[in-house]
Formats: C-alpha cells, sequence, structure tokens
C-alpha cells in the first residue's frame, strides 16, 4: 500500500483530497492518510479531524507528500520538513523542480486544470503531469496518478513551463476575451446570456477540430469591410487595440499557410 | 399554419432546415415547404427533391422568407425576388437589415451560433435574435423562431452589431488563442490533448461564474515574476506581443475594480 500525505488545505488540496477518497483502489493499493493544514477547520468537512494535523512536526511517515499550496510558500514549507530522503512533490505548472529542498527527493504532481472551490470536477479526465529525479520515484508517482486520473504525463520542468504559458492563453486571456465580450454586450443593453451557447460551442469544437479547422471570422476571411465597421464601432481603446491585434495576428497566420 | 421558405444551401441554411424538420409543431403550426439552392444536389439528403428548386422564379407562395447565403450575396438575391409586399428575412449578425430590397417587407432571424457542417448541434438551446419593421411580422417572426429554439430575442440592428463585434472577441479570437497554445506545446513537444480538458473547463465555468469571478493567472494577481519568466520564454515574437497586450488589459480591468 503507498502511503500518502497531502499538504495544503486550498482549492487544488480540497479537490485532491476528494478525487483520493473516490479512487476505486482507495484504502487497498493507494492510501490519502494524513493532510496538514494550518488551519485545521478547512479540510474537516472533507477528511477525519484525527487525520488533520497543523503541526509539520507530527507529520505521519508515508511513500509521498504533496505539497499543495501557494506558489512563493512551497520552497519555505519543503525545507521545514522534519525528514530527509523521502518523496515530496509539489503541484504547481510554474515552479520548478528544484524549488523544493535538496533533503528530499523531488517530484512534480501537476492536475493541468482549473480549479474552483465547491465546483466539484471530474479528476478521472483531469491530465496530471509528472515529473522525477528517478525513475523509482517516477514509477510510484504514476501508480498514485492513475488512481486517481486516466490521463497521465511525463513532463519535465522546461515543457512543463511550455504548458503553463501555454494555459495562460488557452484559459486566462480566454477568459478575459469573455469578460471583453460581456462589456460589449453591457455598453449596448443586450444580455450577455445571448453569447453563452456560443461560448460553449466554440471550445466543443476545438475537442473534434484542430484549431486551424476551427478558425472563422472575418480575420481570417480578410473580409476588410466588416473589420473596419467593428473597428469604428469599438469605442473603448482598449477593445480596439485588443482587436487590432488578434485580428492581425490571424491574418499573419493566413498568409503563413 | 405558417409556410417558410429557405433560400440557401450552406452550413446555416442545412443546420435550420433539420431544425424546422426536427420542431414539434412542424406540419401542423409551421411547415418549411421549400428550399431554394443554386445546386440541388447540395440539399437533397436533407428534403424531398420536388421541395428543392433552383430557380428563383419558382419560388411557393409563402408567409416568410429567410435567406442564409453568403454575407455579399445577401442585398442581390433580394432584389431578384419575383414578388412584393412579402417578409423576406436574411440570417446574418454583420448585415444591416437595410441591405434587403425595398420591394418587401424586411426582418433578420439571426441565429448566434457557430455552425459546423456535419456537426449536429441543438438547435433549441440556440439563441435566435429577431428584427422586423412592424409589430405582425414581429409575432410571426417569433412564432417561427420559438418552434425551433427556446430563446429567441428581439435584438435592434445596432444591438445585432454589438453581438457580433462580441463574437468576434468571444469566439474568433478565443479560438486563435487556443491555435496560440497549440503553437507553444507544438514547439515545446507537448500534445495540445493535455489542453483540452483545461479549455472546457474554462468555458463551463463561464456559465456558472462570471468573467470577472472566473479571472486567475498572473496577470490577475499582478505576479511580475511569473509575467516576467512567460515573456522571456515567449519567443515567438507575436505570441509575445499578445500576451503583453492581454496581460496588460487584465491589469488594467484590476485597477478599475
Ligand atoms: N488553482 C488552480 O486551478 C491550480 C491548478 C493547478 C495547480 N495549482 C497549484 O496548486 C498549488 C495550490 O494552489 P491552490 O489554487 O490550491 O491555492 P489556494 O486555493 O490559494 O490555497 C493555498 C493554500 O496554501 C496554503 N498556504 C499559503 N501559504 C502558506 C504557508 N506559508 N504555509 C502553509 N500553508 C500556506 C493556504 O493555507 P491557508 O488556507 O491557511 O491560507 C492554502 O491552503 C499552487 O502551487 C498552484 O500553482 C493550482
Ligand atoms: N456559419 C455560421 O456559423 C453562421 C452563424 C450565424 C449566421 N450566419 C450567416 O448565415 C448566412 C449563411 O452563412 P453560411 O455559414 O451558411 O454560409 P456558407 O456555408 O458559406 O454557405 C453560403 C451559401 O450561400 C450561397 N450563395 C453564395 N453566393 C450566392 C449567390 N450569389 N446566389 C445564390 N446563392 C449564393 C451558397 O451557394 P453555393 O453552395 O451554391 O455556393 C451557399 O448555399 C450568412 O449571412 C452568415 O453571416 C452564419
Amino acid at each position: 500500500m503507498i502511503k500518502v500525505v497531502l499538504i495544503g488545505s486550498g482549492n487544488v488540496a480540497q479537490h485532491l483530497i476528494a478525487a483520493f477518497q473516490n479512487a476505486p483502489n482507495s484504502g487497498t493499493e493507494i492510501e490519502l492518510i494524513q493532510v496538514y493544514s494550518r488551519q485545521t477547520a478547512s479540510v474537516s468537512h472533507l477528511i477525519n479531524l484525527e487525520q488533520i494535523t497543523n503541526n509539520l512536526d507530527a507529520l505521519a511517515e508515508a511513500d509521498l507528500y504533496i505539497i499543495a499550496i501557494s506558489d512563493d510558500a512551497i520552497e519555505a514549507i519543503s525545507s521545514l520538513l522534519p525528514f530527509k530522503n523521502r518523496l515530496v512533490v509539489h503541484t504547481s505548472g510554474s515552479v520548478p523542480l528544484n524549488v523544493l529542498n535538496e533533503d528530499n527527493r523531488k517530484g512534480v504532481f501537476y492536475p493541468l486544470q482549473t480549479f474552483t472551490k465547491n465546483k466539484p470536477v471530474d479528476f478521472k479526465i483531469i491530465p496530471i503531469c509528472l515529473e522525477s529525479e528517478n525513475a523509482t520515484d517516477y514509477q510510484l508517482l504514476d501508480k498514485v496518478a492513475k488512481s486517481i486520473s486516466e490521463k497521465v504525463f511525463a513532463i519535465n520542468s522546461e515543457q512543463r513551463k511550455a504548458l503553463h504559458v501555454a494555459a495562460v492563453f488557452v484559459n486566462n486571456f480566454t477568459n478575459h476575451l469573455y469578460q471583453i465580450g460581456q462589456e460589449i454586450c453591457q455598453e449596448n443593453q443586450v444580455p450577455f446570456e445571448i453569447l453563452k451557447p456560443l461560448i460553449a460551442e466554440t471550445a466543443n469544437k476545438i475537442m473534434v477540430l484542430s484549431p486551424e479547422e476551427a478558425q472563422t471570422g472575418p480575420a481570417k476571411r480578410n473580409d476588410t469591410a466588416t473589420i473596419e465597421a467593428h473597428e469604428a464601432f469599438l469605442a473603448n481603446e482598449n477593445h480596439h487595440e485588443i482587436y487590432k491585434t488578434l485580428t492581425q495576428s490571424i491574418q499573419e497566420n493566413g498568409k503563413k499557410l
């Protein structure tokens, strides 16, 4: 049996607790034996009180310690762990493996998804990106990851950096475009609701078509008249600049093909 | 019974044919009696041959003519219609009502969705934006639209313009961000597949959270170290510029709140 300790009680930690508890082989092959949380109350709705500690010195002996706390606290926490030569991983897309303290064996267990507190996710389809310093540790991480997800990938620190940047584009920036869409609706007394089926279908399409195949619109068609009309319509300077930048980028892409 | 004639055989026309045929009150209250197509073969898999014509002079008498052809051909086709004082609408988000010929009563029947040939859609949840010159025509359009969709909105030409621009942001530009995500993956030997659950969840979130609530990431957190690392990582000049522009826009938004 592989014993896992989770350090953290935020968004990711809470979804991981639920995922481990729902794993089919939970308690037989893999077990989440303890959670560290500065405030025990924050996870007491998810796991028995006896399994929660707010004291690093009381951490149980385990095969794997998963640190799921804020990026800028990972280094400090990893150096406060009161043991050596155990496998310690973090869950961050943007923090290098080497930030973890030298005293223990290092690794990464990065679930590539955007988590929202209280919004359940199906962990089985969430890609987990793994990295470790040696093959034995990788095998253990692989087993643990596969107990909660069907999509497990070996991703080194450089690749993880690329993924994290790409995730900023498809998640943070996309959401910002949704916000601009909402602002344009509000300025023109149109309910943003009307755009939601389009937003859903835009994401759906990418599951079956490549982004190149799915690309449509005035920029793709080089429809100068419509582009000019849109630019004239956009009184908001910021919206106007983003419209121009992304239109140009789509047009440049068209030329490359 | 309201009789409808559809002019066009492309993407939108084909989805509309299917939607009318599947409407619960098809044949009792509303009936699609004819389809005009330059090439009859393009819709013969969807409707009986006798109901297809490639001759505008053979158009049947109907209560409503829906022109679902390329934006730049709407004006010409509407002026070739061999009758007067009937209700003629187009399905475009970007073409003004007034482009339709004066001989007939004008209107708009704009389904706000991105259609893909051979990818079925659930028309019931597609918003249909209606406009007409008078109340009686609006009532008829409303009846027809409600026979295929649960989401019908009165949208004037100015509002429709706003919606179309907003749609460019949440659909065309979002898809372009997906493409940049894919390019970053390819350049770093990471499968784009890994990002798909994130893309799906980003769109899902917006169904329950506002874009402001859903916004996360380094720009939102003003995490300068990560932003600088990402900018240094982005060797592609175009990706780099878009990263900067959208990051600044998110940061400006943060200041306004
Ligand atoms: N959110 C996502 O969608 C997502 C996705 C993939 C990976 N990640 C990564 O997962 C990790 C956790 O992110 P999250 O979203 O779960 O963050 P979060 O919801 O903001 O939670 C942060 C957690 O870190 C704890 N913490 C912060 N500073 C600490 C310190 N000095 N000592 C001990 N605990 C400390 C917090 O404890 P208190 O509650 O006591 O303050 C809290 O439990 C990060 O590395 C993040 O990059 C996040
Ligand atoms: N695609 C979307 O997602 C979407 C969404 C909402 C609204 N719309 C609007 O719906 C309308 C149709 O778009 P679509 O996507 O269905 O276009 P499409 O798939 O490109 O089909 C265009 C249709 O127009 C016909 N056509 C073009 N020029 C013509 C002419 N001079 N005379 C007669 N027929 C002509 C074509 O006939 P041939 O096949 O014979 O060439 C074809 O049937 C446009 O106004 C568009 O703005 C599109």
